[in-house]
């Protein structure tokens, strides 16, 4: 069990506001970055501390506890970036932190969690091997034990990475990935209340709580997927409360998918996303909305990784964009004539091909 | 000759700030966002429209000769990323433009100039070649011949990257790859007059515009580079002259330098620069300030470069940051009693390691 009761435990809006006011002094606004080329804004938080949002619920949650006076060494059991996020935390705030991972962790976050002093445990095969074992040292050392995701202070602050959203661009829909559920439990507490969709977005296979938001309880082993971050068998019982009362929808993405997504971000956009970072854009896809966000939620992804993917996977060409109206209006048969004979065919091939898609044009150009 | 007369020509202060209030609303500010593994500030022109700053000089260039009544088809030689500038900023004002590049562009810029419907033509091996045959098709069609860097709507466009670094974060010294010189020339023209300090970057052997400063005039082809975008034999007369002038100080990086920043830019911080992009990072490593600001000029980097750059490179792991204050006030003895024996070894090595640097916290934590 995470937390002390999550059946009389709650989390609301106002919990993420006191999260942003107790963070605004450790931690910059994150980015938030039109992708021209995918028609979508990106909220960046593989540009957070440590690569990752978890960052905002770790730190949330250290002070969150010594303002109740609560100074025990803190310990998590975490796939990688909630140990990153906490070990930054204590280190920012000279308090002690103890984490446990599965062995499978990405080198790049096991070294980013030493790096910060914290003690870093490898245990078992996956989060929720090292899970227990974590939970067996808290209560062996009465370590205060810092669920990932199924903590009203973890959850508000994530849900600090909406609040930056809607202030940022005004959305109508929001994409976050879904593990646990803390992202995006935090998120639609901060978001629905403007009046803004919140869909969350979980792999193949790897969708524990799409299937417990359908009442479908049953355990199943999640399959291997380069979402190592959002690899979670037993989804949080607080975020799923929170979920099937808020969140809009769920979308599945296919690994395939998730694949180019990744690599159309480092070639297109010029971002480093790891594998849950990559979910919600290429859940995107499929989500409707005139002013569409994804939370490209973290970075931390191992450079034989990166580099086995840039080689293995040819995303296809991006569509061409619309001929914008002056085009139009104004034929350029006349220049035509002027032009040596080899631009001519090229020349024709770009003025007359009309392309499908529409890309959104936030700034419209004003008539000179 | 690039420009009418360069002798003649001047560009000046009220030129970049003319251009900030033509590309406002065209062009989003990029983020200025804190590297913290590398104690400095990067302005992210990877995240620019195009995936590179030139796209400022060449739209300006585009809006001011519209402004005077100039709408011939614009002509540009680039090395990529002015002909995807020009591309971008033809498409958004439905003009017309036909570029030259090297045959040995990468393929990412040369899609990216046929993507937004520009003519391409592939000239000759290196920027000059290409050069010279666009000039020889702007006099034979009356083209406007745009530089990609020894044009005052160039330089000033391009200057509008250190107005937005300068009211993101106040640097002390912002540090700027140099080719032909047009974005140093317009960050010097835009921030020398507010006390900032600014140095020039360049690659050894490709150094043109730190021998011509000093007065060394021989054309010296240019070695094989990483950074192809800064790949220039004869630099600009204008900027030169501007350089000259206002410019503090060059730093030569070599070959090695820019291959492990890139790399740990992609690791580190999460973000693809292309070579000539992670040049001022790499430089600012020799520079001294307390407030540094490094320009990511640009992402475009093909996948292939990239996949081999993340196999064969290794950085060094980065050191570890200074053990803050309440850590030292409030020594963990008495806990380190109570934990179990396995965790002993790495916690006393977490809390007793005192490494050398020190990284700026820009936010300071007041006592609770």
């Amino acid at each position: 069990m995470d937390t002390a009761d999550p059946d009389v435990t709650t989390v609301t809006a106002s919990d993420v506001l006191a999260a942003q006011a107790r963070l605004r002094r450790y931690l910059d606004v994150t980015p938030t970055h039109y992708a021209e080329r995918f028609g979508c804004w990106l909220k960046l938080e593989n540009l957070q501390r440590t690569g990752s949002y978890k960052v905002r619920g770790a730190l949330n949650a250290l002070l969150a506890a010594r303002e109740r006076g609560d100074l025990r060494p803190t310990i998590a059991a975490s796939a990688g970036n909630h140990a990153q996020g906490l070990a930054w935390a204590a280190y920012r705030l000279g308090r002690q932190a103890i984490t446990v991972m599965p062995r499978c962790a990405p080198q790049t976050k096991i070294a980013g969690v030493a790096h910060w002093g914290a003690t870093v445990r490898l245990h078992g095969e996956s989060y929720d091997e090292a899970k227990a074992f974590a939970a067996e040292l808290a209560a062996q050392h009465d370590y205060r034990l810092l669920s990932a995701f199924d903590d009203p202070d973890v959850i508000a602050g994530q849900g600090t990475v909406g609040l930056e959203i809607a202030s940022a661009v005004s959305p109508d829909v929001v994409i976050v990935p879904i593990g646990g559920g803390g992202l995006a439990a935090g998120v639609v507490l901060a978001l629905k209340s403007q009046g803004v969709r919140v869909v969350g977005a979980q792999v193949e296979g790897v969708d524990a709580m799409a299937r417990a938001l359908r009442g479908d309880d049953r355990i199943i082993e999640p399959v291997t997927t380069l979402a190592d971050g959002v690899k979670v068998k037993v989804p949080g019982q607080l975020t799923r409360r929170v979920l099937g009362e808020l969140l809009d929808d769920v979308v599945i993405v296919r690994e395939a998918e998730l694949r180019e997504t990744l690599v159309r971000l480092a070639l297109e956009a010029h971002v480093i996303a790891e594998g849950a970072g990559a979910l919600a854009l290429a859940a995107g896809k499929r989500v409707v909305g005139k002013r569409k966000c994804a939370v490209v939620s973290g970075g931390n992804l191992d450079a034989s990784v990166l580099a086995t993917l840039l080689q293995d996977v040819r995303p296809r060409p991006p569509r061409k964009p619309r001929q914008r109206k002056q085009d139009r209006l104004t034929p350029p048969a006349a220049t035509h004539t002027a032009l040596p004979a080899g631009l001519l065919p090229a020349l024709a091939t770009a003025t007359h091909s009309m392309p499908r898609t529409a890309r959104i044009n936030r700034k419209e150009e004003l008539p000179a």
